[in-house]
């Protein structure tokens, strides 16, 4: 089984290595890679670059594709290979999932439309406005439509792919993962204690 | 203000980003940057490389520095390249913070000797036989003593990681980080609830 991280410039950093530490942690069971419109080095969002392993055109099959938001968001909405890219690959996916700001990208190629979806809560809109054919809910840590699993901000995320985790490997082995990584999983998709900083953008800089 | 955090291969990837993601949310008050034995890209365990950008002859003054943990700890406890670096450039930082099994690296330097410290809960023993000059804190989230600070096991560096933009920016700061990245800060630095597999390491994979 392979999971394939999309990266792009300004990518949250959270956003990717807190699921990324979840599925790390299962081994064999499942192989990581990164995918990025140019293979190379793609840096984050105040911090360091990611090596990106495989191009849009040459990479492998995929079962599961992680969408990272981001700052970097914002240009990729208008990224026709960003956009062609998860048009074509997220639908063969077995599960495709996205972090913060990622589900704006996924709703901009149309891939959310008829679904429920959530985002990051200090820039909801801008998921939101993306597309009107989606379900957008305001207050959860993540929402699991079958397919498409989204997240709500940054740490959101981890608790999404232990989620994810659950349903894949069975409830024993996320445990697991959570002891191992020392991390308190947040079980409820629906406790959300961020929902009341909807669009209500604080930065911390 | 720079942080230098320092990277080897198969470092475990959440002892690197969850405090880099709470770090890099300060923006111009703090410059994130990568040091290895070599510059260039280092590999996480189960995951991506993250590109080194200062070797360990080239780096620059740190003010702070990150230690991460992972499985790749074992054989840098016996580089003699990596030991001397911490041991010249931690005395000197403002802060030197460790996470998991990182802390191992910085008792096998002896920087740590006559202080309190901890480590990751599974693997406990591996820090504790690098030195028995230390006090080593079974039951502990994280370990504050002053330059030297020392988190338990992956997630429990981005309790961390907070605790110190607090003690450097302000309790009003580390909160608005918390929020922007929607991540439930356990503030309470002797609230450790995996102290119980104390050295009875579960794999996941």
């Amino acid at each position: 089984m392979r999971l394939g991280t999309i990266l792009y410039p300004d990518f949250e950093m959270l956003d990717v290595y807190g699921p990324l530490e979840m599925f790390g942690s299962l081994g064999d069971d499942l192989r990581i890679t990164t995918v990025a419109e140019q293979e190379g080095p793609i840096r984050a969002y105040s911090g360091p670059a990611t090596l990106a392993e495989w191009s849009f055109e040459n990479a492998p099959d995929l079962d599961l594709i992680l969408v990272p938001g981001g700052i970097g968001t914002l240009p990729e909405l208008d990224n026709q290979a960003m956009i062609a890219f998860l048009q074509s690959r997220c639908p063969t996916t077995q599960i495709t999932m996205s972090v913060c700001s990622g589900s704006a990208l996924l709703a901009r190629a149309g891939l959310l439309d008829g679904l429920s979806a959530t985002s990051n809560k200090m820039f909801f809109d801008l998921a939101k406005n993306q597309s009107d054919a989606v379900d957008w809910i305001t207050t959860a840590r993540w929402v699991d439509a079958g397919q498409y699993v989204t997240s709500s901000g940054v740490s959101a995320g981890t608790d999404m792919a232990l989620a994810i985790i659950e349903r894949l490997f069975g409830a024993a082995r996320a445990d697991r993962v959570a002891r191992y990584t020392e991390y308190q999983w947040h079980r409820e998709a629906e406790d959300d204690p961020f929902h009341q900083q909807l669009n209500q953008a604080e930065l911390p800089n």
